[in-house]
């Protein structure tokens, strides 16, 4: 990456110690103690060193539902948040059959090519699995997993979106306190979940096929809307008059769109990731977007926004959570749900009853 | 209105009294117990017989404070249900500017010449009011004021998105009962109301200008995604060509989206209220989409899944009221913000924090 690049989009973790080559001796200090905790020192220590089987360790903790895990957790993630800054936090999403994987190693390696660190994350629901998870399947890619600049965690297992995403968002903060400056959340693209992805990335990015279809189906109306770059995969050999002419179909359209917050102009893009065309400019466009809005100070205004947005929702989560596993409200549930199908109560009567009958515990 | 267009879309309130002309009698009987209460069994009655004035009164209690009579409201609500079935409720957005105000006068006249009693609704949290509400108006649509098959009610006043969304779906049901078979909710179309609306509603029409720029500043991104139609308003005299123009573009953007779960693609058409020019194509195209949603079983689904919505959102609602109106909580909200703001805290330990806080009560 050129240095003027760095300077203006990627002024990441000044000041923070630099991950040393991997000490055998220190890993193997570690990995004595692996079937015990680490103390928070020790985690925070390895995290900052870029040690990435401490990395993994604190992660699990992260997603640990053992209450001692999640706390160790919570202080270890309150010391990285000074750290977890000035990263590029992109998220990806496409429909499956898009090329996901094939993308993320091909584009990630071009990431890694350019000195950065790069961590990818995924947001996959138990419920979304099925439906084309990718970081399930390393094998898929092969390079980017051997690549000591990369490091790739499956999505968390099990849970709700909320839940899921919360362990995402923070894992986002310790990757960054280990030295990734450059964060993939990928999603399956078929569900709730782009929006989750949406609400922690800096960068939208939305992998398309040529030809809009049948392939779309399942993609979330308003996922379009959202997106600051469509890029147009599979664009090689036979299929790649088709990408160029759905590149310019996509690219008139995004024009229609309401201008977005960031005063960005979304670009529609062809890439393959087998001829490696196109991503040198999708990385390009990247940074640009990242220098317009570190220059406007949306990068930061939305960072924070986020930061806010996340707080509310945990609170919710957790007071529906509380509200629905609630066993008076379990037992009733699924009868004031029937009357309110079926027309016989309003929406806002069932929710009343439901309410008084939580209060009266 | 085409006799065949009445029987697949418009079974409308079947078996229920049609309101008879109004009677000064019944009018003066009722006026002079303004002062109180009515009993529900009067209001049901008058509500049935389409009475607008004890209409407006019953409406009125939804929107009230007051504990007694929102607890009358919901028992109307409650025996109306049965009668709110079959309408079309067409929700209506744009910016201030795409004479949303003059198309409902216009498409809502065309509405009750085909012979259909229309009510004509709003979303217009007080927080957007100042950015350009239109029913607060009503001198702007004076011809529907004074149909007597139009019935208008400006949006309730005062309080959360949440709690004005669900005072309008509320009134939605009364209208309904009433005998308005085409319900109209309109929303100023700069901030959050738009999704409340379409969760209200069966079909999303967004009113554009021609030449998409500066007007559509402050549409929310994802909106045109949720559209069923696109009308670009005011193609007239000069103006015409841009808006044929504008159309062509929307229309070839539409079908790059992804295809919506009603199986419907959304259309663009030209509209002039003045020369009242495309208004026609506008009504039969949303009769087209209800024929469509009948038949393939869409539009009772999508009745269900809101009805079902609005009852988890009111319950989520009220969680959030006690939570955040609670003085411990309310005393140190703003601290535990501004730590997440500064990153000083991480947003999951300032949400469990306040929710430490909110338990020991």
């Amino acid at each position: 990456m050129p240095k003027e690049n760095k300077n203006s989009a990627l002024k990441v973790n000044q000041g923070i110690e630099q991950p040393p080559v991997v000490n055998p001796y220190i890993n193997n200090f570690y990995s004595k103690k692996r079937t015990g905790l680490l103390t928070k020192e020790e985690y925070l220590k390895g995290i900052l060193a870029g040690n990435t089987t401490i990395l993994s360790q604190a992660i699990t903790l992260i997603e640990s539902s053992r209450t001692d895990h999640r706390a160790l957790a919570q202080s270890i993630i309150s010391e990285c948040l000074p750290y977890a800054v000035k990263s590029m936090r992109i998220g990806i999403t496409g429909v499956p059959g898009a090329g996901k994987s094939t993308f993320i190693e091909a584009f990630g390696g071009l990431i890694t090519s350019r000195g950065h660190k790069l961590a990818v994350l995924a947001i996959d629901p138990s419920s979304e699995r099925s439906k084309g998870s990718i970081l399930g399947d390393k094998t898929r890619m092969e390079k980017l997993s051997s690549d000591p600049n990369a490091y790739i965690r499956p999505s968390p297992s099990g849970g709700s979106l909320g839940g899921v995403a919360r362990k995402t968002r923070e894992t986002i903060i310790l990757c960054e306190a280990a030295g990734y400056d450059v964060i993939f959340i990928e999603t399956v693209g078929v569900g709730q979940s782009e929006t989750s992805v949406h609400s922690m990335s800096d960068f939208f990015l939305l992998l398309m096929l040529a030809g809009a279809g049948d392939e779309l189906q399942g993609i979330k109306r308003g996922i379009m809307e959202m997106s600051d770059l469509i890029a147009i995969t599979k664009a090689d050999g036979s299929n790649r008059d088709k990408a160029t002419l759905a590149k310019a179909l996509y690219g008139n359209a995004l024009h229609l769109f309401p201008p977005s917050e960031s005063g960005w102009v979304p670009k529609a893009l062809t890439t393959s990731s087998v001829t490696k065309e196109g991503l040198n400019e999708v990385l390009e466009t990247i940074l640009d977007y990242f220098r317009h809005t570190e220059e406007n100070g949306y990068y930061l205004h939305k960072r924070r926004e986020q930061s806010r947005f996340w707080m509310y929702e945990s609170i919710q989560e957790e007071l529906k959570s509380r509200f629905f596993d609630d066993p008076a409200i379990a037992a009733k549930l699924d009868e004031y749900e029937q009357k309110v199908l079926n027309g016989e109560m309003s929406s806002f009567a069932a929710s009343a009853q439901l309410l008084s009958i939580y209060n009266k515990k």
